[in-house]
């Protein structure tokens, strides 16, 4: 049974991992560390008797890591950057994994870096979950109740540390799914990314047309209903992850944009055709199977 | 006080204002026509005391409407047709008005066929409250709590019925605003037809894309979550009402997808570079200003 779990980032994500721990029994140490003091300080008085790394600039103390598992949960240009420092340092003590919304880069990474003999092992891993704001003080021991939590594993080893995470993944409610990297980016391009980026842009788009037109903004709050909050929702999320996302998953992201203002354009053109039956009679039917 | 309320259209809206009346008190009778029998039969049983106008084809006997308040709470066609019908059988004993989703047709209708001396007068209105899904069946005496009930009236003329029909709006816990007819046809484009035609688009392309791909389908529904199911819930949307909403505001509605599909392009072809952050700095405007 592990007795230190490691927390690098405590975001949203981070903060609610050692929650969840904590509410599936987990009795070990966690130590936390976050290039933002704030947020560690946040962290530190969630209930989770985190105990805060020493916070030194770029590096939070590497040289005092408990082996056990170390949690990557940082936007994914910083797990990249964490998985060239704890190579160097980490051995086959540590399992190391991560929560980032790509997995292709980090997985070609994982393959390149770690998992070979007295080498620490990574476990590439995705949970479904998460909120439009992000931030310590928005997390929750049940953040990944019912939500997928994705593994793209980089072999077909499995130490003891391993298979310990994904059960403490299970106890967290989440449901477990492998699969393969390239296609978890593509995946998670049309139902994730696709739908983060168009909220982005008809929020923007809204922004542009009706903010600087103080009657229209009141007209657009005074009328807008659940359609409109639900569209643009995500419109909310900050730059800093989706970033990071767009940097990783660039041409996949992109093939769904254009796949979906090709689709758009289709619907304009035939406002006034059948044709417009059809797109509706496509989605009632994507819909009925969702239930 | 007024006596009679026909409701002419017993869907979700027809049914549940049949309903909000009731909860608000209203004591009068209640007559219903549907041009589907099936959706009469269940407005009738919905406990609001409705009493079924004869159902002939074309024609629910309008020789047999009693003076006082006609809805119309058919699809946007549907009243206009019955606006030209009423409007050589209703005399000034009749207030008529409509919950249409587009407004200027029906306005313009109004200011030629309604208002004049001797006339039954019309009220254009349109609650902005709906389900994805129609049908008497999901009527509700809540629906209109906490929503917008737009008028657009043709003049500033407000008979002793129109003054009683905005106090029963307001008893159902609706905010009543007057606004231009055009401009409702323009905020409405913005702040509902363009979402719903977005999260048509969107399903009807995810069912092409992974509809006949099993494995892919279920992949989709595992890992989808909270974001595609919002962004895609409207895809359900019935045809039949958005035909005459795409019909009656078409070059809104094409204006709007047009302004879409090209920020779409613009996030897509920036999704490396430092535009992106303007994106997301204007989207997360628009939302903070929305709470």
């Amino acid at each position: 049974v592990v007795e230190n779990v490691t927390i690098l980032g405590t975001g949203l994500i981070g903060t609610s991992v050692a929650l969840a721990l904590r509410a599936a029994g987990y009795a070990g140490n966690i130590d936390a560390w976050d290039a933002e003091f704030s947020s560690l300080d946040v962290a530190c008085g969630c209930g989770a008797d985190i105990r805060p790394l020493a916070n030194r600039p770029g590096n939070p103390g590497v040289d005092v890591l408990e082996p056990g598992i170390v949690v990557l949960a940082g936007p994914v240009l910083s797990t990249l950057d964490w998985m060239e420092k704890l190579a160097t340092i980490c051995d086959e003590r540590f399992l190391i994994t991560d929560v980032g919304s790509t997995k292709l880069q980090i997985t070609t990474a994982a393959r390149r870096l770690y998992n070979k003999p007295g080498a620490a092992r990574f476990l590439p891993g995705h949970p479904m979950a998460g909120k439009e704001r992000g931030g310590a003080d928005l997390a929750e021991a049940t953040l990944f109740q019912g939500a997928a939590w994705l593994f793209t594993p980089v072999d077909d080893g499995a130490s003891p540390l391993e298979v310990e995470w994904r059960e403490w993944v299970g106890k967290f409610g989440a449901r477990v799914m492998d699969l393969d990297a390239a296609r978890h980016d593509e995946i998670c391009a049309w139902v994730s990314h696709l739908p983060q980026m168009l909220s982005t842009a008809l929020a923007a788009l809204l922004e542009d047309t009706f903010g600087a037109d103080e009657a229209g903004r009141e007209e657009v709050a005074a009328i807008g209903g659940r359609a409109l909050r639900e569209t643009t929702r995500l419109g909310a999320s900050p730059y800093s992850m989706w970033r990071d996302v767009a940097l990783t998953n660039t041409e996949p992201i992109a093939a769904t944009l254009h796949a979906l203002e090709q689709r758009l354009a289709h619907v304009r053109e035939n406002l006034r055709t059948p044709e417009l039956r059809e797109e509706f009679r496509l989605a009632n039917e994507f819909r009925a199977r969702r239930g």
